[in-house]
């Protein structure tokens, strides 16, 4: 599987999952959940509380949203791509007033538009800056700090809001030190597990705007979880099972180390790159520094349907490759390496995409594989 | 673990959520999410739709009112105990005006009552009837069917939900037989799951008022799940694991038939209340043929703390019973006899009750075990 | 599952046994090896070596008596039960002279009769004594000290050898202070492990008859072993994944600690014996004190099928009862306790036991369950 | 894990190996042990018995020898390499006369020299000829057709024993129709298990030698198998867990085709081949014609060590490779391909052996891999 997620769950998750069911009430819960609550800090690199919700990540960026703002808020989005869209459109169906800067999908968010933007709000109607982290639809990463540095620049007292559902534990990340009010993330990504598990962290200026928020919310009210946490329950059924698969996956990262881990996908995505261009395409994220190690969005020549190439490559080659959405829909695939990945496995997936350019007669030229194990080896 | 649930999770139901995950927009997902949502129209006995979220129980509760009721909105609500209860604050918190019918938490719902409420509504600003199946905390059961009757005698439009979290696939339930409009289950009681997944069946006049329902949603949304499920597919990342598990139990459950699971919870509910009765203590269901199947819940004694003797049997036997809930907190033990249980883990369950009894001094009748077994034999 | 093994595998080992296998010459495995070899050895009490065979426990008896004896060798073995005799059988295929002290099936080996057999051998022809300790088909526990110090004082050299397939780490076993040559075990009984992996634990003096043994022996081998073993590697290809198994089951026997899972066995013993005399039915092991903690087995009434009843037992409690071997066939049925094993398992297998009889217009006096409790509470 | 076995298990057979132990002698285990005998004759491609033994293939060398043949026995054995010459040993050990055509470890078994070495004995005093089909040390591959052709055009009435313990399930092998005697073979090749199973497919003829071969034999007596077999049971307690497993592999086997697992491997190893030949390395297989799907043996050039070049492999690419045996110790490295490997994962093998090239220094031409890669587009 090298779509860009689900990532390929590791068989120590799978057979924690599938230890029996323990009473989340009882006396052994309280471990199970404190050691997911406060291992989960130290993923998103923050003293706050990490929210856990049983839910999918469409479950968290509905959280983020209900929890902190009231109906009519002015949001500020950035149009990195097709997630950053999905989570406008929420917003907009909650009664939130969201506004896009848009953008080419070529790159992440600019920090400079969005300061400019909201130096003209004096009045600071604009209660929110939402943005993607990973945009998983183009393979672009939004530079977070500079983001909340464009914020401060503009002394606008905005909450701060951040998608990195895919960059999480696979990109550097850091929730404190780049002064995020909310982070948004989930399960099946960096995390390795299954679906079925999404998350907020919250800084002490959103917690604080969760007291006056007005939206309607119950299932997502971070007020009822604090209570419970402190000591490792929840306010209703968790979902036990993925969060044994949870504390595994934080073991798991820490002990390769989350550098290591980050340097690994730093070091996939250029050598993807470098198989790309050998190859004559062109890769989706035009914006030097930008480019994610999660996932590479490779845009198909013209005149060639991405979605009919990657259903070749499926059927001779068992290689899943991820399709272009919405406005790029059928212009590009997408191929993954996020999660559990090795070098030999991002070999082999490169090999598929090429033999798969190969059997579909798309012009280019062959050798990209050894050119990314020259980045590798 | 012989709490009221989350029910011992089978073997062969761990074993299919500890297989690898796919692609939820892959092709081979269709026949996973099909089988799924077509297969619980079977357990529902529904011929309309169930939906299906990557939720605890408490989401479903949240779905089945925002996917129908508008603000402010009046329900009518029967307090057969504390999750009836719950899910009346539930209501509250969404802004509806929920209205309790007081009950002794010694019943399920009682018709009468509801009918003689509702024929005092006459101009119909009750937009729903709310009624809890199977109360987990009283270990009392609703006359569902009756309960429709009850409406229908009063010439009330209102729309019928039901809770049948913990009843579901343990005790006869007939969505489209009994009339019901709203149906909320979850997974892992009678379903044998792990806790994550949680459900809505709607009948077509629930899906007719799903389109002026204003209040607030998303993530619940009906509307947006209908298409994509038509295909076996979900608008946003189902929980894959979960579903392959799911699967899994509705097998089970025609294998056995579902006919025969219901008649052994019946005989189990009745060899449990034997044993209560030998043992001279007082089943906390006061009602003749409520009694639930699922759990007993048992009257401690005066004098005795529930939640002492509670510790004692966890510490001495390895049994886990559930607690007493707000108004019967300390003053009652449930004795579990839910999801994959057969007669010899029930008498297992028993002995270990008498034998707690016993080590914490509590005046009972030896010999409840054996009453059991007559019943069981 | 409540015959005499194979024991239910607890979820800890089923879990274990799935991983992925590693490469059994590779770096990674060592540490494998070296825990299985070590921690067998805490097991049977012994500083000597333990030997591990991918093998059930019928290889292991062959491996004791092939590496230590030569074709014509007289053996002296006692008539405990149907194991005895098949270890007999076996001894006689392999071509050794092997030689019975009858015995009535309902204890275990005598010590003075051994003695007395070995002070008649003047000669020292005899070159080895074989005890079972634990007899699976009798319920018996032979005196394994005892019959040590009857070799000692009848002053004979001959090997000692000891089948405790299934008594080892469920009834006290010492390998070195009880003076043993030779112990055969198995993996599938007090280990909890699925069938697949025998061993033989030996001593110094039984290393030493191995260099001058001449039975005709490859794979059984103990020389070929003890190179590899010192780094924790085997000669041929082991069983991988059943060594996983082990090493968590040598965990959990640690974690329980070892005198703790003797004295659970023990109560179990004595609380099933309760019940079967309140039945009033017969234990067949008749001599005091050798009653086994690990199984019981119960005369049938005269006049009634063993194998009926058991039949009848497992069609209407799904309970499995081991079954009367060879000269005891369909007069007694034997109930299991072994291995991962508690009071309300023990209860429940008692129940089916006793509604069984009921079931099966056995005459019985009602009430053993809870005679079996009071010992338990 | 790519060196030549034990192969990757396949979730599939992981999850099998995982269900709880069943009672080897009640009646549901006969479905089981029937579908694993009657399962493997069609993966042997015989009519004839398969005997299954809880052991390692080594045990299933012994058992093939002890059941068919007498002391002193004069059995031809053929030289192909490493495990033909511990066959060899095993069979001097059992007290056999083995006499060995020496090879040079570069080609399968020659039917001429056996033919001629044969015509020799016009006594008929050799009782048994012995040739590996699969020789894992040096990967190549024995033409078993034509050296029953070459026994019966001598004229000759020894025995025909092959070992195929790494042939099976991935190279073409019909018992039956190429006239073999006693086939052996073991679970943990291409049949994708765990070890600690092991096989012989024994026909007419050398059930009709069972009868009177001296050779001392207990746990691998065929004559004890052939009654319990009939009903799917075992004279000794089987490794019930693997026999789950192994039922799943025969499934998995007839799911793809036996057919397309043999081009599978085929169409692999000449891709395997490919790429070394590209490097500049020799193939250590030199007939044309013989060379192994399952493995691919690679001579290190002159001044390298093969084995220093695997521990650097393994160290930066995680790349588990074969190393040389014996005679070939340090000179070679083996490329395993065998069980359930796909195109892409012999690519990622590929290109670890070539990124390790580089690695290492030794001298090769870059490009093997898309070398490779052009032979399965």
């Amino acid at each position: 599987m090298q779509i860009p997620g689900p990532s390929a769950v590791p068989d120590r998750i799978l057979s924690a999952i599938s230890q029996q069911t323990i009473d989340h009430r009882g006396p052994d819960f309280a471990a199970v959940g404190l050691k997911a609550l406060n291992g989960l800090k130290t993923i998103f690199k923050t003293e706050e509380h990490v929210f856990i919700y049983p839910a999918s990540g469409t479950g968290a960026w509905e959280a983020a949203l209900v929890n902190t703002l009231s109906p009519g808020d002015r949001v500020l989005m950035f149009e990195t791509g097709h997630f950053a869209t999905l989570w406008k459109k929420l917003a907009e169906k909650l009664g939130l007033k969201a506004e896009f800067i848009e953008g080419d999908w070529r790159g992440g968010a600019d920090p400079d538009q969005i300061e400019a933007y909201l130096a003209k709000d004096t009045s600071h109607e604009i209660k929110a800056v939402c943005v993607v982290h990973n945009e998983t639809s183009t393979g672009s990463v939004s530079p977070i700090a500079a983001v909340r540095k464009a914020i401060d620049s503009a002394k606008h007292p905005a909450l701060f809001m951040v998608d990195t559902i895919s960059g999480l534990a696979s990109l550097d990340y850091q929730h404190d030190a780049w002064g995020v009010d909310v982070t948004v993330s989930g399960s099946q990504k960096g995390l390795m597990l299954p679906p079925g598990l999404s998350f907020n962290a919250a800084s002490a200026k959103a917690l604080n705007a969760n007291k006056t928020a007005k939206l309607q919310r119950s299932y997502w009210d971070w007020a009822e979880m604090l209570g419970p946490n402190q000591t490792g329950y929840f306010p209703y059924t968790p979902a036990t099972n993925l969060l044994y698969g949870l504390n595994e996956a934080i073991d798991m990262l820490h002990e390769e180390g989350l550098d290591n881990v980050f340097a690994r996908h730093a070091r996939h995505g250029a050598a993807a790159r470098a198989a790309v261009r050998h190859w004559g395409l062109e890769v989706l994220c035009a914006t030097q520094g930008q480019e994610s190690g999660v996932l590479t969005a490779v845009k198909m020549p013209d005149g060639h349907s991405a979605d009919a190439f990657r259903a070749s490559t499926l059927e001779h080659f068992d290689i899943s490759l991820g399709n272009g959405l919405s406005k790029v829909a059928d212009k590009v695939f997408r191929i993954g390496h996020l999660g559990d990945f090795n070098d030999l496995m991002l070999v082999a997936t490169l090999a598929g995409v090429e033999m798969g350019l190969k059997k579909a007669d798309v012009p280019h030229e062959e050798g990209g594989v050894q050119a990314a194990m020259q980045m590798l080896a």
